[in-house]
């Protein structure tokens, strides 16, 4: 053994212990292990491979560039490509039926469509190919000791609790994380749980003949009205995956459609191009469930180098960005790169992850909300759509200077802290030159550009 | 029985359940009793009045107006005040022990240092009087479950639990409220703890020959020093409870200060009138905690018609307002008020309780927080000072339309949110004034009088 080594406690031996192997913890593990430790991870659920699994509902996710890099990381990019189709636009759809498109990026950028459970289902066979890595499921936390280091799992398949220690402990157990809530009882421990006065309900548009799409597939779709919107994602099978989401109170509101007959009439008055392809509206209305939206936010994120946060327990964001399940997977991407770096130095690799990734997750936080505003209100405002097509023109135009948000968060690699305050900077500048502009030919407009050229000089 | 009071469910026969029994807690049984309801209430700590009891350290108590109602209310504010100490003005000591002073509002007007641990006993020896309340001392509440209406109480001193069922429980357990815990696991309930980067430490100013008071005794001592302070408020013992506001890292702060060495030369440094008045320093900086100050805020505070948040439990404030107290006892005051008009309608009640008293506790939060500022820095500064000076005289010669930001949360039962709207429109006013005015006599140049006169036709 080295004096290198000696200086560093050699953990090569201690396994590390993961509670919550949905995508991140799941994720993780096999990032762990590439780095020569052994895993043990606790999941809450059954396998979700086994026919006792109950695939619980959820908002189709999208994969972009973030989520990419981490499984290219693992080696698994090209698997989940298969599956995933690529949604090259948003596709707005008002109140007659309309459709107004708008680009998320160049014309060969995409988000992806990808299902929740298919993409879990393909990192667990993974995990089931790494023999550092041990899976046990039906395992629920009762209960995170921080002082004696130990955990009490309740086997619901076996009836009983066991109680395991850790050394080092990764709390990828999502929104509702029983880590975090330990950590929240300790002195200093800054926490906050904020709902949007929305809910969102699951719906379904149904697949076409021969598992056609019956509206575009390569698109997120997006019914904008205002204070409220739905919206559709593509599945493999030619359905989409609908999402209402619906003030809880109010005069459009969860608490005003109380029956099948007030469902069908609302839906037929506000997206009444869908109507007719949800033949299953009223029935998966009444029968899916309410959800509720959250932002967490907590700090610090670790306990000396024993315990660390990653993911939805530390930073569960809305989902209007598509960037809950990216932002969880880039924590991963960074924590192997510290890892690189540190070694075993544990203390140094949880301290630096938190330092530079919570100013993170709090833009991407703000920025979830900012586009939920967006998706539900400003694409449905022509001005809006036309001020992106110039800011698109901007960007070919000065690709060195200007990248638009979206891309910035969605395409780059950059911390979402510099997207989001770039994009505020770039959302300024726009204020002051669309009042001169009126179409998209006005770009070319002398006066249009030597003011777009006096703007981007001040930037430097 | 008449009609009227058929309307509503009579809850004559149902006990009240108040989790919590100390200053909010016991206030509140007396309330509920004076309105007929019986009420049991159920204290984590021994009797504090019994040898069992170790009185825990605490910064002194200032009770004013708010609090002073709420005695008053129930028949004790004369009681109270034979062991209250009148505080009528800030005393500021600089780092060569000069002094300087700021009144707190008219002649006659005063906040009051009272003990924490006396003032809870004359509360209890109240409610012992009182045959409608039963108060069950050592019980801790390890359990609370909203669904089946269930405590669990762990009775340390007969060391087993029992288990009360309740139907209407009022949660006054302090900042780390268990009854707010269990609301925090329900959907949409909103909560955040945020906490200061400083601690703050107990220490003491002895009495003088034959318990007189070493410092002026009817003043609060401030010590500020820009980035952190000593307080000390006065004992009837001729003692002087002091804190020191510290911050927790840093180049002044508790982690640099390790030795009694260091704590000595600093203190000899920085508070050099103070410490030949502190004989117990290094001793008492040492042995005495490090304690932390935390914001919470929540909403709801209401469960239906069966749980309600009252004090600390749903808005714990810093204590540099001297409202804290202050404002748990407003809550029961104002809670005596909705009864008084509603009987026994507890889910109108609850409602209009946490939707009036919300965004109050919200202003005192940021009000509590802001007043950190001015007494660790600006109270320090002569132009403050003077242009507390200049509101005073603007007071007292408009004195319908012009109440110091002070006064109105210390010396009024304004709602606080509109005090702290008020004094932010106050203090703009200020801002453009005090350019005109070097010293107090210019209060009376014609053209500041204009400015005056003309600022405050605006305000109308």
């Amino acid at each position: 053994m080295s004096a290198a080594t000696l200086a560093t406690p050699n953990t090569d031996n201690e396994p590390m212990t993961v509670v919550g192997g949905g995508l991140v913890g799941s994720l993780l593990a096999l990032y762990l292990a590439r780095h020569g430790h052994t895993v043990q991870v606790f999941e809450r659920r059954p396998d979700p491979r086994s026919s006792e699994s109950l695939e619980g509902r959820s908002i189709n996710l999208a994969l972009s560039d973030r989520g990419w890099r981490a499984l290219q990381g693992i080696g698994v990019e090209e698997a989940v490509r298969e599956v995933a189709i690529p949604l090259y636009r948003r596709v707005m759809h008002d109140q007659r039926g309309q459709l107004t498109m708008q680009p998320y990026g160049h014309a060969e950028q995409a988000i992806y469509s990808v299902s929740r459970a298919g993409l879990n289902k393909r990192l667990l066979d993974l995990v089931d190919q790494e023999p550092r890595v041990e899976v046990l499921f039906n395992q629920q936390c009762r209960r995170v000791d921080l002082r004696s280091r130990t955990l009490e799992m309740f086997d619901a398949a076996a009836g009983n609790s066991q109680v395991h220690t850790y050394r080092h402990l990764f709390g990828t157990d999502g929104a509702y994380s029983s880590v975090r809530a330990a950590m929240q009882k300790t002195d200093r421990f800054n926490y906050s749980q904020q709902y949007l006065n929305y809910g969102y309900k699951e719906l379904t548009i149904a697949a076409g003949p021969n598992n056609s799409w019956a509206i575009e597939k390569n698109a997120l779709h997006i019914w904008p009205r205002g204070q409220y919107m739905m919206i559709a994602l593509p599945n493999l099978d030619g359905s989409f995956n609908c999402t209402l989401f619906f003030p809880y109170e109010g005069p459009n509101s969860f608490e005003t459609l109380l029956t099948p007959a007030q469902v069908r009439g609302f839906f037929e008055e506000v997206f009444p191009d869908a109507v007719p392809l949800m033949p299953e509206l009223e029935q998966e209305f009444f029968e899916n469930p309410t959800s509720s939206l959250v932002t967490v936010r907590c700090y610090p994120w670790s306990v000396a180098d024993e315990v660390l946060l990653l993911g939805d327990a530390s930073h569960a964001i809305v989902p209007f960005y598509g960037q809950g399940m990216n932002a969880g997977f880039e924590d991963c991407t960074i924590l192997q790169e510290l890892m690189t770096r540190h070694g075993d130095n544990w203390l140094t690799i949880f301290q630096e992850f938190q330092q530079q990734r919570k100013p993170n997750a709090d833009a991407m936080a703000d920025l979830a909300v900012y586009n939920f505003e967006e998706m539900r209100d400003r694409v449905a405002d022509p001005r809006f759509l036309l001020q992106k097509k110039i800011e698109s023109k901007i960007s070919a135009q000065y690709p060195q200077q200007w990248l638009p948000l979206y891309s910035q968060v969605t395409f780059s690699h950059l911390p979402y802290a510099e997207a989001w305050a770039n994009g505020q900077a770039q959302e300024r500048i726009m204020q002051r030159i669309m009042p001169h502009i009126q179409t998209e030919a006005d770009f070319e407009l002398p006066e249009v550009q030597a003011l777009i050229a006096q703007e981007l000089a001040h930037r430097e």
